[in-house]
């Protein structure tokens, strides 16, 4: 059995807490060193479980029948921790959707990527590539895995154009993966405020949307990948969009998504649920990430309970950028 | 010049009135036979316009550069009537989609499948099989090409589940052509009175939905095609979707589009805009028809004002079994 540190949500607010784990046969123990901070969290602040989804750590201890890491090798995890193996959705490549999956914020809710350590099964984490730190793998582990897997699963392809709603944690994952698998990237954002750091990222074009009733761009888009904290005005986006195009609406939202009827279906439009990737794809957009040298632009805070408590409130304040990870 | 007679909407009523039109070098005359009655057509019956785009007719004439069609072959016309032929949308078989596009309701207006004769551009016409009566032709220029598109240039399989909402002028016609493609067909009616026709016509599980509080099928649906003349309680299908499934809105409506967000996110779901088939998936659709015999059930109505505005009011009163068919 081992101890290990947490950071739990709850009513009283963010503390910490221990947790117990034995290390199964095929288990890993993870010392974790950093943990991205995603909006995803926000909604689990208030609930008795331990926060954090966005791990990296190194391997301290192995269970006696793990046969793909060793002591010392730095890996990473998102939200997906285990899937059935067996059903239609596993066997496709889609475990992300198995019946069984077991998921941040309904299973597992003992341990958390904000805490000192926590045990996962080999099959559900990730080498982390030479190449990169774990400062820059722990944001890709869901924000890089969400944004990745709604142009990689669904094929985009490079002769597209991507749009990109907000710049901010996923926003500004998504203009570099799209610029790097060859698209041309639009991005719309409030305001000028972050035009010119859009552009460094890869955005060839950038629309300040505040207050406008029409949208401007030089060509219609196919891929719109909505990655602000809330909902767009549809009505406005529309128009811009490419016959057969898609919308991907990547942000957790609990109002009913409501949108021009007859706008979808006279330019044959598509609207895609996608969630964060499975592990095939999660393993791609960690060596593409490697390769086109896409990093996170993070802001850091010790792995501390003043630490996690400082991080939420940058990022509710709307002043993260883009992603916090928190350092141990 | 050519005159000929056509029934049009307005705001008096459905009337008759004459049209003319010189039949250009690459246009046919059509001495129209029989026209499908749509829902669509309700949408236009006060606008001062030429009713009808389901037509069956033969050709009486044919302007001097003609190459396509001879006098006296049948053939049948939907909701397209022309686009550029040089757009992206047009280059890769999509011209439904064309910028250009001309369609019923926007343009030709002086002309529709009710009426005595029309005017199309040969290549917008389509060869009625030998073996298909220009009866059972006529509904499938629009009703059938619409549910034909939703099921063949989305890229459904043999193996996959395909649920039909509503047994109408779309919906008969959609189980039938799901059937034959091999699908395991699903039907959702509000009450068991469509049920004996629905498994005959091909469906192997049927679903009576009025006072439902929660549906319950043998197994998840990966397509659902909606063909009701409004849009369903979405809280009641989304649940009995398959993972990465897909939601095909055929109807028009003008209302907006409101389902539950999280419902499509954490299930990958897809809404997919959908519209009549474009000439290639037409052409197939034609020829499967044929081979499969795939017919509608029609009630007739003779082409004349009586005729036409009796139809009219069958299918307003949703008393149509299942297409009204008006005969020359």
């Amino acid at each position: 059995m081992v101890d290990f540190q947490v950071f739990k949500g709850g009513k009283e607010g963010i503390h910490e807490a221990t947790s117990h784990r034995k290390i199964g046969p095929r288990e890993v123990l993870v010392k974790i060193t950093h943990s991205g901070l995603c909006g995803t969290d926000i909604h689990y602040k208030e609930q008795d479980m331990a926060l954090g989804h966005e791990g990296a750590g190194t391997v301290a201890d192995i269970g006696n029948e793990v046969s793909l890491f060793k002591k010392g090798d730095r890996v990473g995890w998102g939200y997906i921790h285990d899937a059935c193996g067996h059903c239609k959705q596993c066997l496709r490549g889609a475990e992300t959707f198995c019946p069984e999956r077991k998921m941040y914020g309904i299973a597992n809710l003992d341990q958390g990527s904000m805490g000192s350590h926590a045990v996962w099964k080999e099959d559900f984490l990730f080498t982390i590539p030479d190449e990169m730190s774990s400062e820059d793998a722990a944001p890709l582990m869901c924000g890089g895995a969400t944004v990745f897997n709604a142009l990689q699963f669904h094929g985009v392809k490079s002769t597209d154009r991507v749009a990109v709603i907000g710049v901010g944690g996923l926003g500004h994952l998504a203009i570099q993966f799209a610029a790097a698998m060859g698209c041309e990237v639009v991005v719309f954002s409030g305001t000028d405020s972050k035009k010119d750091e859009a552009i460094k990222l890869g955005a060839r074009e950038f629309v300040a949307t505040k207050g406008q009733k029409e949208l401007k761009v030089s060509k219609p888009i196919d891929h719109l990948l909505v990655t602000t904290a809330s909902q767009p005005d549809w009505n406005l986006y529309l128009p811009i969009m490419a016959p057969s195009g898609t919308i991907y609406p990547l942000t957790v939202s609990n109002d009913d998504l409501k949108v021009p009827y007859m706008g979808i279906l006279l330019n044959g439009l598509k609207i895609q649920g996608s969630l964060v990737a499975a592990r095939e794809i999660h393993r791609e957009m960690l060596e593409f990430a490697a390769i086109h040298n896409i990093k996170p632009i993070v802001q850091t805070f010790p792995l501390t309970q003043d630490g996690v408590i400082d991080a939420f409130q940058r990022l509710e304040d709307g002043k993260m950028r883009y992603r916090g990870v928190l350092v141990a």
